[in-house]
């Protein structure tokens, strides 16, 4: 073994890196077909096997502002999702609350309004709760489990200990911590920074 | 004693009230005479004592963006100052470091706008660093010294725990947590949230 893979060996027994993720919206493919007249189609791999940055870009619109060019990421899904950060709800002029991913009964909703067309979203706005997506052998090496909620610190520029981080276990997922771009720019996150659990 | 009081008393001495600040300007007399043609006036009084919020407004620009109406605190001071978060920073195409206010040797600079001029600052644009704000008697009391760096946990809808936080000691302070607007919509701060010095 590379000396290279020893230590990032050493290193995900330790730490798991952290991903800042952007706005960015889900839609299904009947709101695919309404904005942009054909299903999504992909640009670039994420990190989370399977899922997709989208060549296919929507504006998103609030009562009090609307963000264009937002991302829109695939697959398609089973309901429509825009997720924001509390920074980006000011300008929309939305409170989304801290949701996972897929919990968005009662959500306030929002209009995406594409090339082809627009789709008024009665629900679906959040706030994405900071998460770290495991698979089953990293959550069994960290002897954590699914919907188990951790604590995570930071090693970044300004350290910080997110409590209420909840982890999400899956052989679908590749092992990465996923923040919003306020959690991101308030622990002063770079691309390639580690996080660990500490409890 | 009511009731009240004694509640008031108990709660000062576990927790510290967080304040997010959103992004401001300092400027010198002589920069507040260029922009707006006067001296700086109070509109209200902020909560660190003799500090106010101007009547006056200024548009900040950067190489990327710009924001307009941006806040002025008064009183003057001896060097013009721009405080941002990180997030803010992307949008004006200006990297801020991460720094206590007054401390701007070698920071990026930026053009402010006033209704009468304008004003280039070779430097001064900063992240304020997280700080508590104390005065001697509380410092004491939590057994901490101006300079100290400690741990604030918030009780917040998203509690984190702020590691790298300065305590600042001056009896010309109130007893205050102030946080950029990135570390507040990262814990999910609301008004009258408490913090609490953890190390």
């Amino acid at each position: 073994m590379e000396l290279n893979d020893v230590v990032q060996r050493v290193l995900g027994n330790i730490f798991v890196e952290l991903e800042a993720s952007g706005r960015h919206v889900h839609v299904t493919k009947a709101q695919a077909q309404v904005l942009f007249g054909h299903p999504l189609t992909p640009k670039r791999p994420l990190s989370q096997p399977g899922q997709y940055l989208a060549n296919e870009r929507v504006t998103v619109v609030g009562p009090k502002g609307q963000f264009e060019n937002v991302a829109v990421l695939g697959p398609e899904r089973s309901a429509g999702q825009v997720e924001i950060s509390l920074t980006d709800g000011r300008t929309l002029g939305i409170a989304p609350p801290v949701r996972l991913s897929g919990d968005i009964a009662g959500t306030p909703g929002a209009v995406l309004v594409g090339p082809m067309g627009q789709v008024i979203l009665n629900e679906g706005v959040i706030c994405a709760k900071r998460h770290i997506h495991m698979t089953r052998s990293d959550a069994a090496r960290f002897g954590v489990q699914d919907k188990q909620v951790v604590a995570l610190r930071t090693y970044t520029a300004r350290p910080v200990v997110f409590e209420d981080t909840v982890v999400r276990v899956s052989d679908d997922f590749a092992t990465y911590v996923h923040l919003d771009y306020d959690e991101a720019n308030a622990c002063g996150f770079v691309n390639g920074d580690l996080g660990r659990i500490v409890k």
